[in-house]
């Protein structure tokens, strides 16, 4: 008999609720560079987020209980800055960069939590909006996801006796011991966690990161997650997302501004960001189009990251376009995050080995990689394709395109004028795992 | 921060020793009934019981600290029979017999405590003996077997952090699971642990007796460590061991009462057990020699234990000598026990399917199975062949030829004269792994 420890015992019969979100700074670090940015000059653009889950075969509102993911998202909403996360924050260098927030930004984070939200159960689908200003509503993005991918796994997991759960984590922990031994293998490999909004639960992701920091020592560069970055003394790792350009093309007066919106969000990240921040995100409208069209500036930036390309053909398209704008490739950082696992971070690294330096942002496949570890088939284990995106703006529906026109969102009609703006350069239909 | 249990934490600084033997039950089920026949019927033989270490390569004294060795050695002899396991003992049911084991030996039992030793290192190696009457001494073979066992585990896995420690489990975890999927496969299979003696350590072998348990359900048939039986509820496991016949030789006036000897050992066996309990082990001197020699009643008895032999040639031959003493083999046991892992239990349960009832005593590799699960190489993770044995008794060496005379035990010319008696069957030199 082990000893029980009583106090924890009862203090557990006690508990309400089990948060899944336990700190506002649980969430990618770039989600709150983002909102410095939107905070310093569009702060007030009306918009609304929403869920979009692009595998609709998967009954997500069968698997999660409404009632307990009201409580979770209630929960997150009374969280505000901790003493301790606002003196980190203020203090801590990010980037080689010391206060990358500004104090101003601060003080006004300091004072924000989570505004409302409208959520509705839609046949076998959960419809969840934010409509607010853009400063308060886009920090809801992660959270609402990792609590979705949370509740999911905990109802997976309701059917299994302790035994069971014991060898579902150990198969889960052997399958990704597995493949650090194979990172290990792969020379000065730079990776890091990308894994929070889809990830099994909090603590599996924390569990994984502290594998990756263990196993991979100083090739494992960081973790998205502002919180664990804290908490394990890491760097957050993040550069910038579709939102940006989304909502700036909504912006646009006429067709000359929209195609411009893509370069005038990196002005603005420019005015705030620097160095290694510089990281460009080519693939809202096309990477082909946005290439084509960047100003001579855009080749000075640091790097770029491919997210809905072909990994391959897009890095040697762009260190094509990098030596025809008279740069030297290797000393460019492309960073990869699309739907990686092992076998293509393998492919990608050999690739690029020696001809442009390479970050990996690892997500789903990092921290919720559970296929096979159930005794059972438990397809509620494995992880899926859900988004939460800016869908308007300004009054308008946002567009994205993509380099793969199965990412696309928006109305028709304005899917192709920005086709027509941005030039039809997407050939790809690659099937969207996660 | 997860809460600490700060008593406990306390109490573990205090700690001086970690027991790897907490009762006199921590042992095989077959020591026990073996010791009850002998308690009856050959109690004050005096033998010498030794350690013989068949890998030679395998610098023991090396590999534990001696002076650890000592204090776990000294520590268990401080155990007696507590009141819980008394009464278990005397009212549990065992192979569905009630009073398996007389009041006069519980008595008896209830005030034996294990005696002193002799311990010296030679060379790399370490030699412990333990000299006495018959029914003193036979006792230790199995503890003295599992705290060194598990003594070089926590000495080899002492250089581990632990989240390395994590990774390790898990991944022996996982590894065993995927051998009880592949068990499970297996139309009636019936498997018991029989690990106690070179398991990794008393917890994983706890363990590892629930995840079989959790995963074949009614097909695992128990364990052989008497302990782990009553703390789950589950059949307690065994046969009978060489050591019998090897003594009961000892004793016989001349070749004709030594070729008798093993016939001996049966028919003391019979005077205390029945039914499942009559299961002979036959390869003491060769089990050729004694199905060519066995009086007609031997063939009566429920099964056989293959040891040492090619598990189907011996089945076979087996089933051949019932079919020649006008039994039929499909009512009969036969049970494998030597060496035994995932693929060679598939084999075997194929093989003997629908011709014989077959029962599985999985040991080493079940309980200490480590290979490839630590983050580097890690040999002494691995188990060895490391016996206890009986080496004299009644003032002569005992001698055992087995099967597989890589297996054989014994001055030189008493093996001789051994073969000379039982016949020259053995013909197999297969390398002993475990």
């Amino acid at each position: 008999m082990t000893n029980t420890d009583l106090a924890k015992r009862v203090y557990d019969h006690a508990f309400k609720l089990d948060p899944i979100i336990r700190s506002l700074l649980d969430t990618d670090i770039y989600k709150l560079l983002m909102l410095q940015t939107i905070w310093k000059e569009f702060a007030d653009i009306p918009v609304t987020f929403s869920l979009i889950n692009r595998n609709r075969d998967i009954p997500l509102s069968r698997q999660i209980d409404l009632g307990e993911f009201r409580e979770q998202l209630d929960h997150a909403r009374t969280l505000s800055l901790t003493k301790k996360e606002r003196i980190w924050l203020a203090g801590n260098t990010f980037y080689g960069q010391d206060r990358l927030f500004s104090s101003e930004f601060i003080d006004w984070l300091s004072h924000y939590r989570l505004p409302g939200y409208e959520l509705a159960e839609v046949g076998d689908q959960i419809r969840i909006d934010f409509h607010g200003s853009w400063s308060d509503i886009t920090l809801w993005e992660i959270p609402v996801l990792s609590i979705i991918s949370e509740l999911r796994s905990r109802s997976a997991l309701k059917r299994y006796g302790r035994f069971e759960l014991d060898i579902i984590y150990s198969r889960a922990k052997a399958k990704l011991w597995e493949k650090i031994v194979r990172l290990k293998q792969l020379p000065d490999i730079r990776l890091a966690d990308f894994g929070s909004r889809r990830r099994h639960s909090f603590l599996w992701q924390n569990w994984c990161v502290q594998a990756l920091r263990d196993g991979l020592g100083e090739n494992f560069t960081g973790t998205s997650n502002t919180l664990l970055a804290m908490e394990h003394d890491l760097d957050a790792i993040g550069t910038n997302a579709h939102e940006l350009p989304m909502v700036l093309a909504t912006l646009a007066a006429n067709d000359e501004e929209l195609k411009y919106a893509p370069y005038r969000v990196l002005e603005s990240w420019q005015r705030t960001y620097d160095g290694n921040l510089l990281v460009v995100l080519p693939d809202t409208f096309g990477t082909t189009g946005f290439l084509r069209n960047a100003p001579e500036w855009v080749a000075g930036w640091s790097g770029f990251r491919i997210d809905s390309k072909d990994p391959v053909a897009a890095g040697e398209e762009l260190m094509d376009w990098w030596r025809s704008r008279g740069q030297d490739p290797a000393s460019k950082l492309i960073i990869f995050s699309d739907g990686l696992d092992i076998d293509s971070i393998e492919m990608i690294h050999r690739h690029f080995l020696d001809k442009a330096r390479v970050g990996f942002g690892w997500g789903t496949h990092l921290t919720n990689d559970f296929r096979g570890c159930a005794p059972d088939h438990n397809d509620q284990l494995n992880a899926f394709s859900l988004v939460c995106k800016v869908t308007r703006a300004n009054g308008f529906p946002t567009v994205k395109l993509s380099d793969n026109l199965e990412k696309a969102s928006g109305p028709e009609t304005a899917i192709q004028r920005y086709l027509d703006v941005f030039g039809k350069d997407q050939v790809l239909h690659r099937t969207v795992l996660v």
